[in-house]
């Protein structure tokens, strides 16, 4: 059986906006052991929509379309369907009576645009939707299953859970089983020349794909379970292992945690608290630990000390290390990881002084020169890095590299209980 | 004439991976008066992605296809672009030359498996690519053009600059002019409906798309050259003035610019120096205004005081206003911007204290509730907001608010001169 995304919406054709809903639906019916075949992407216009639908009868068995639901000229993916598919639209007293009782609850009246949602394809089941005005469809043709979906994430996503899910659970073949592993401090290259032979020996029915951007690395290892595996969920792991064993102290995550996250609950386990100095990465390291739920019992305070002003009197860096080996230096990195954690009497300081580009760059100090620094109770752990990428690559890198510093540290010190 | 863009990969069809590619081509396919009808996603089996091409070619007379060009056995897209077209792959001596060669000049030597990717389809045109191993090819076929483009942006961006952009150029109907409105202190529903009469009497030919996140909004005004208009930049022009005129001071920039950048160059253009002091925002203000490029010389460092003791520590807050009022109130906000600013010595602090959740709500202060001020030489500026959305966006929100408040101030200053 193959299965189709069709996205329906002219927006989708132009640079500006992504479509997001069919990666959640992808998610969706891959746990229920349907993989996709095709997504297509088509406007409003009427000719491309009716070509776009009939491909997916003639290639797909499943076909979820998802927007052109709503009241206005240009939703058009109802009529469409119905055209193409040769069946009538009917009139729906009761959907109408609930879109109308929707407007009411508001205190607003119905505009007259909405009645056209009351229109339903013939012998077409309703899928309710509570959060929005267009019902989803779900309809049997020929040896095509076909639901309509409304476009926004709110209003598709619980329909998807309450309506689509049980219907398309019996289609299923065994669902997708994942393991995920998420790395830093190698690159994309050398990660996949280093597993070379794992990759080659691969058991059949296992797929593995890499995920990468500068600082963040994620393998995907997929299997569909009953695919010729007795076991699926131990064949992954022996895989996952293995791979883990390999690049050992690299690995920051294996359940999907972000970097972030992991150093959250890292925290949490071993009951440290930890402040930040930040130069050139300005921000993000603070940002990326603040966007952790319940961190403000760990995380206390940060300076941004853009400034050597700021770096003397925020973070008692002694002017003259700054003018003897320059703000971006490994000394410099060191005095701000101790100087934060002093002031803020927190048990880990986290500091990080580069050079983020554009400007600023020199022959002996290029652009994507950052030192990184840990202090900690019986001393500092000091890291020199050289980034490649835009101003923004280099400050993703350095919070990556400062978040994994304290990470390893505190890896080590949960061990030793 | 149709365009259709085929991503190829079967990671486009898992939950992981975005399009991204399709953006910058839409991008410059517009530019050259190309509109996307289609955008197909399909895997690397062989029988769909065959599929995939016959239906673009039955369908669309110019197809961009990109990805599956590398050395790897799931690298299918010549081979079935080939036997699709009914045409035979050749082995290209200079083509395998420069592949080699590449590997050469960087100290290694070439693997096997890159040897497939000197095979080039019958009568291509060769479209060179200095950042890969995978040259693009080119083909005309009946009344088909066809780009065969490899996947990796690095490499597709600069071959379409320099190879496809010419060749495509003489097939546009007149270039996709565009203005863009952002807007920030409005939703999405509220601002379609005061623009209601706007966008019922759009001149004929002019589109009009919104694209909104909680806290910003951006309007995009499309129409092509010669499209039955004498004059489109003027025509957008009136429109975009209209909308400008109506929103006021919500408009934060007609050019594309970020509210950061926006208020990077006010900056600058004012000679105004700015501090922070956050809370709740936990450092996506200083990392959103550090992200600017040359914002050094107006930004000079910030406090991100997450405990009390760092509020009064670090930013002078008096402990009474805390205990009187509480973190989260109108007067410690006040308190934090004045504190940055006396501290830094800038001519301006700004300052964010919220509950972003999810916990730390309470009846009388619920999440989502952020007090934003600004201080300055005569003045302190403070602003409440009720936000609603997770964690992150109501970071986001109120790192939104707070650029606001601090545009809105510059842009007075500098109209007074």
């Amino acid at each position: 059986m193959r299965a189709e995304i069709i996205a329906v919406g002219t927006e989708l054709l132009t640079p500006y906006f992504q479509d997001t809903n069919s990666l959640f639906l992808s998610e969706g019916l891959n746990d229920l052991g349907i993989l996709v075949s095709f997504k297509t992407l088509v406007g409003d216009e009427e000719e491309d929509l009716a070509e776009a639908i009939k491909t997916a009868l003639r290639r797909s068995s499943l076909i979820l379309a998802m927007g052109g639901l709503g009241p206005t000229e240009d939703d058009r993916t109802r009529e469409v369907f119905a055209r193409v598919l040769g069946r009538r639209l009917v009139f729906r007293k009761d959907v109408f009576a609930g879109i109308r009782d929707r407007f009411r609850r508001r205190g607003r009246s119905m505009p007259v645009a909405n009645r056209k949602q009351a229109y339903i394809i013939e012998d077409a089941e309703i899928m309710d939707n509570p959060h929005g005005t267009a019902p989803g469809l779900w309809l049997d043709h020929g040896r095509s299953r076909i639901a309509l979906l409304p476009g926004p994430p709110g209003e598709l996503r619980p329909m998807f859970e309450a309506h689509l899910r049980p219907r398309l659970a019996p289609l299923g073949r065994g669902r997708v089983v994942r393991r995920t592993i998420r790395l830093t401090g190698i690159g994309e290259s050398l990660l996949e020349s280093r597993m070379r032979d794992i990759i080659r020996s691969l058991p059949p029915g296992i797929g593995l794909t890499t995920l990468a951007i500068p600082g963040d690395l994620a393998l995907h290892l997929t299997a569909r379970e009953g695919d010729g595996l007795d076991d699926t969920d131990r064949r992954l792991d022996r895989v996952r292992d293995r791979i883990v064993r390999r690049f050992g102290p690299l690995v920051y995550s294996t359940g999907g945690e972000s970097l972030e996250e992991t150093v959250g609950r890292l925290l949490g386990e071993t009951g440290r608290t930890v402040s930040c100095a930040e130069s050139c990465s300005g921000g993000l390291l603070s940002h990326r630990l603040t966007n952790v739920p319940g961190i403000s019992k760990w995380f206390l305070e940060s300076v941004i000390a853009y400034t050597n002003a700021a770096k003397t009197r925020r973070l008692k860096v002694p002017a003259i290390l700054i003018r003897r080996h320059g703000a971006v230096s490994g000394p410099v990195a060191k005095a701000m990881a101790q100087g934060v954690r002093r002031a803020s009497r927190s048990d880990l300081g986290l500091a990080i002084t580069g050079i983020a580009g554009p400007g600023g760059g020199s022959v002996r100090k290029p652009v994507g020169l950052v030192y990184t620094a840990l202090s900690h109770a019986k001393g500092t752990v000091v890291w020199k890095d050289l980034f490649y990428g835009g101003r923004q690559q280099v400050k993703f890198q350095s919070s990556q590299r400062a978040l994994d510093l304290l990470r390893s540290y505190l890896t080590k010190k949960r061990k030793r209980g």
